[in-house]
């Protein structure tokens, strides 16, 4: 299914000094949706193309992509190449055939936000009435996915600089799981604030921690650090309670999968412990979300979802090269746990920084934007 | 240094329906410290043998043996290896090369009170003014090293007993790093109260929290679980918050390796957010130690002195059979933190569990076992 389309030797420091493509991006060559293949960083930086919808659903399942904003943005171009490789000119087939695109694409994880946000908008267009035919909807899908991704980077941006605003210079920060270029588009949620601080001379320093069980800390976070050459060292996730209690950190920085309206976060696994250790220390907690992570729809965070993964991803860890676990041990693997609203110091989002109380104030900033 | 003296294919069920030896032992026939290196296990069971007690404090640094009671009982036996290659008939000399023993064997390791404990026990025998010549002194020590083994392993039982009283029927419970048979010289402390609660038909389930960096959860404590036949699952640390907040937990139980006099309790790194997940839910939360882990001379546990150990231990994880972080990425790797008293529900102890004020209470059940 995947097809290597560049390949870059590992330790290729030339690497560190170009721009890199999108992590999710439309092939106007080829007509395809390219991603960065994310399983194999920081060994190995490949780009990988998709032909189908289903091909993107899976390689969102599979965690080719990951990070909400990079879900919702990979989904939005899934429902593009759904529009461009149907075959109909009837447009009551058509739209049946993208509301089972949609559906597929949807099912494909079941946390972040932004996967069912993306579908929903590309949906809006497939039921546009102002579009009369099937190839006019196929462009305007395409253009619709396109403008959603740039958007992306520039709510991004914006965000960066509102959470940037925040920190002061030499700040030391607790990050946790990926949350840059690699989660978004481009750029970042909370990566991003630690990057725009960097750029604005602040000088930061982070604390990654490795994000068992599949290391999006230790693998991609660290990876991007070095490339912005922002310093950073790596900690166990266990070890963050340490730290936070010993004095070294001034915050943590996390971004979110889904948001519920109370101001409850979905994140990823052990968000909720860092987010106890913080308060239990008085060390200011920020999730960095864009409007579109956050769910109205939902009251509080016990209504989100919670993705349970395979468990070879928690039985597959080796200790000096050989399986950690017994044979024929199992595991269980959640992917996410809520984060409640009462241990969050404030939410960044593209709009302004929310504070207390949550639930009305969230509401404002998302409603904000949408005028 | 290792002398490997047996050695089992990995997946030799018959391993499982066997007595094992203790974790750490005197072997009569060789007059050698003889342990099970923890390091292999679970994919190799390999017993190895030590001839000076050099050795046994490299032995005792490198992890070969770890957990607390394993470590003291490791360090008595050290200094009666070093009592027996002594060739000096001097008693003053005698006594010197044991002091110079002794310091070498504490600063192996910094954290665990029962090296410090045994260490200065058995120094108590070397002072003793009744033993007036070398030779009774190294049969002396030999033999007060010997009951200190045989003794924790009575010591663990008492604790057992005490902790499965506390528990119900088909409770689950979230066990963190290794406190079995291989923390102790047999049976174990925290691990011990599940084993015992199995033994009573209690039928426990475990969750056994991986314990990074260095996994003693999924490798050492899965790996007694198997053999006592006790269900279990593994999880990832950061998992921990998510299942002790949706109600599937109905206790905490860890070791420890030094308790202060108010009952902060300085553990395996990650106890500490694991204990305020516990307390933020009202799950109970208990410390199983012997009363030779308490040290009455601290008052509180930010005067416990944290190990900082080797950031490869961090660094050396790998994703899909490639190093995780970048090349050249570096790491913190503190091995213990702090639980302050009040996150804890009681301390399992042989005289007893003691409940808050820990303060008065530690102190009474510390001094009972004395007289």
């Amino acid at each position: 299914m995947l097809n290597s389309v560049r390949f870059i030797q590992e330790g290729d420091r030339g690497l560190m000094d170009r721009e890199f493509m999108r992590t999710v991006t439309w092939d106007y060559t080829r007509q395809q949706v390219r991603m960065i293949d994310q399983r194999l960083l920081p060994g190995e930086y490949r780009e990988v193309s998709f032909e189908s919808y289903v091909q993107v659903a899976e390689a969102i399942q599979q965690m080719v992509v990951r990070g909400a904003p990079a879900i919702g943005a990979s989904a939005a171009f899934g429902m593009a190449l759904a529009a461009q490789n149907s075959t109909t000119s009837d447009i009551a087939e058509f739209r049946d055939e993208m509301i089972k695109a949609a559906e597929v694409l949807q099912a494909a994880r079941p946390t972040a936000a932004n996967l069912t946000w993306a579908v929903a908008r590309m949906l809006q267009v497939v039921e546009d009435p102002e579009i009369g035919n099937t190839g006019d909807l196929r462009i305007a899908m395409l253009v619709y996915a396109q403008q959603m991704a740039d958007q992306d980077v520039q709510i991004n941006k914006k965000m960066a600089t509102h959470g940037a605003n925040l920190m002061k210079e030499n700040e030391t920060v607790i990050h946790h799981c990926n949350t840059g270029a690699l989660a978004t588009v481009d750029w970042g949620t909370a990566l991003g604030v630690i990057r725009m601080a960097h750029e604005q001379g602040k000088n930061p320093h982070v604390l990654v921690d490795e994000t068992r069980p599949r290391l999006q800390g230790a693998r991609l976070t660290a990876w991007e650090l070095e490339r912005y050459q922002i310093s950073y060292e790596i900690i166990t996730d266990n070890a963050a309670g340490f730290f936070l209690s010993n004095g070294s950190i001034d915050r943590v920085l996390v971004g979110a999968d889904r948001v519920a309206s109370n101001g409850d976060v979905a994140n990823k696994i052990g968000t909720y412990m860092l987010a106890l250790a913080a308060r239990d220390n008085q060390i200011p907690f920020f999730a960095v979300v864009p409007t579109s992570t956050v769910d109205l729809s939902l009251q509080e965070g016990k209504q989100i979802p919670i993705e349970e993964r395979d468990q070879g991803e928690v039985l597959g860890i080796q200790f000096f090269g050989e399986q950690a676990a017994p044979k024929g041990a199992r595991a269980r693997n959640p992917a996410f746990d809520i984060t409640p609203h009462h241990l969050i110091t404030g939410i960044v989002t593209e709009n302004g920084v929310v504070y207390p109380p949550f639930e009305s104030n969230l509401r404002q900033v998302v409603m904000a934007g949408q005028h």
